[in-house]
């Protein structure tokens, strides 16, 4: 059996994200677990397995789909034109299914009931703009890591995020789908769902925002010349 | 004296389970040493030292035997009809005895009894669920970064495992020689012998599932092009 | 709307050294308000953050403007006459500028009051030293592995600042644009304004004697043969 | 001025041993007084810095004199006739000179005394064989990474140190120059002088076994073709 290109793109986007969200929420619910109330430990844990599998992902599943993950990413490129608006949607679609799908597991794997949500307060303009930081650093990530050096763009994306969960007060979110799929989570990672809309709005406007820089550092003829 | 190269992938593959072991069930026994009882610190210190050292040995010994250092990995190689049946067997069987010596190395750093049975309980659905994903993404990780970018795969195999130990609720075994040889130790890192069993028959279902989605996600033609 | 390079150089110089700033002190705040009172964990929080984001900075920045993000290694290029005096004073102003506001994004994430001073006392003839040994060691990481490996650069930088945090008693500020920004914050990455001056006065001699050090070490002739 | 080769080799080799103690006694001064009394987490910054600081080191001075920092490394090198033996008496004097001066640079940036005999216990069986096994895993990782991927040498070095603190009992010295250094400071990372001999003894012959074992595992005509 042969699948098609694009079938093949929707299975890495579907199965990157939800192998994400398994490690978002299953490494945070271990870290607090197991550290004891100290808060600090029970990050740092949540944050290497996070930045870990991301460059695990990317590499992997770059070439089958562009290992985007995220709605804000897609976004990106669909406003450089990169892909079409049609693909765009359906990789979104996917996406969003595939972060549930991971916060699913990760209940399941942690004897965690399926079905939960959160009622972690995560809001005000600090959250909102730590948000928006968040995503337009780390869609300049990927953007100007293409263009500087194409096949570094996996570790810099998982260190970015590595940075991302200590740098921000939100702890870097930085993904519709993963702040959707975490807003059904009651535990470490988890957003309550009312406070969930305001992170995708300055999450996607953090995206344009790079999309904007990105042009101004890189001009249209420089391609990554030092892959 | 030179060796054949069937004798020399051999060695390979028995001495980095060896060291593999010796780093599992020692970085193990080093981090509930010295963590005081903040079980998360241990875990840390033992992520680190696995992830390490599993960079550094896929690094080295690739070249001679594929470095696989695990039977779930073999059998999925044998399966894609890469190496044949008789040289699996032989692999799994200098595998789980380097992995035996790994234990008893441990042991002797650490002044341990050489030969324990661990007490540790690791059982139910929610544990033999985490075996099979944890199996299912290593083996997947393999095939897929064979495809995407061969040169990226012993970074690859070091961050998955680095996450695995966070995001699965069993700590990610994932490798029937670990689990096998970490059921004869009673400290950090062991398994109660009469849960070995279902955690490797967890294992090989994940590696079969990984098998079958690397072939959906990578078509026969596609050689590793961006290596 | 098309940029000049020199407009993007400067543009890449001043967001660099934000986004490091807003991470350096970021970060700091992160760690202290969740280690529960264990510096330690505080510290290794920030050093993972800091570390990480160099590397990411370094890669998608480096071809746009050198990626210095620091008046000391802007100095050691300008006296190894890789760029103008003129460059030079440019390039210093929009780093400090750039720390200002990398500091400012902090505190408005983490909700602090946006303009503070530090009262962190760190003065005395080991701190000046051990300033004076993080900067020499950081610009002789950086001229060294132009020579030996240029492709290595960002990792090395983010991994010598990583051990900079730990090995040198002043936690390696090793950058005088990051030494102004951080007298600003009362957190716990700040210095003392006061205690600034002999920070970077001691940071620019580190800088001089790694020049110094690195033409001993490599002749004229050899360019990075190994990159 | 220009230098003769020779001559660089060994500065690199002295400044290359003395940052390296410089980091190994700093990191730990600074884990212990920070760590609050857990010894796990002040295991781990030290074990950070370490890692990082040598893939920074042997990435910038390997081209200048093979970044060895290590009488067991130059012995090695030394059997297998890479160089001779008086370049090989060489290079261990200014190892051994440079880990001193690098413990008196820790010594004063962290305001300790300069001169100081170490009182920690290290010594019995299980301790001669943890850097036995320490020092024979590192030789062979820099002799099997040579032939497997020498570009991957640094980094392979960094992470098999990382892994070693965690897995050998007595922390993986693994280094002639580092123990005797190390006898010289009462502090988180020194050990008792009379106890220095047996550590110097025990890593000198697992150096001579890795460089048998690494001569089984490659044959002769194999050339590290992966590079």
């Amino acid at each position: 059996m042969t699948w098609s290109p694009f079938a093949r793109a929707l299975l890495a986007e579907w199965l990157g994200t939800a192998v994400l969200l398994a490690t978002v929420i299953g490494s945070g619910i271990m870290g607090e677990t197991l550290a004891g109330g100290n808060v600090a430990i029970a990050l740092l844990g949540n944050t290497i397995a996070t930045g870990a599998i991301l460059v695990v992902l990317i590499t992997m599943l770059g070439p089958v789909s562009g290992a985007h993950f995220n709605p804000a990413v897609t976004l990106a490129f669909t406003l450089k034109k990169d892909i079409s608006w049609k693909r765009s949607a359906a990789y979104i679609l996917v996406q969003v299914l595939g972060g549930l799908v991971g916060m699913l597991a990760a209940h399941y794997m942690f004897e965690e009931p399926l079905f939960q949500l959160s009622q972690n307060i995560r809001t005000g303009d600090s959250q909102w703009f730590s948000e928006g930081v968040a995503t337009f650093g780390l869609v300049l990530t990927i953007l100007a890591t293409l263009r500087a050096k194409p096949s570094a763009v996996p570790m810099a994306v998982g260190l970015y995020i590595t940075a991302g969960y200590w740098f921000t007060a939100s702890t870097s979110f930085a993904n519709p789908a993963v702040t959707i799929a975490r807003s059904f989570t009651d535990t470490f990672s988890g957003i309550l769902p009312a406070h969930a809309p305001m992170f995708i709005i300055a999450q996607f406007i953090g995206a344009v925002i790079a999309l904007f820089i990105a042009n101004r550092l890189y001009a249209k003829e420089e391609l990554g010349a030092r892959s």
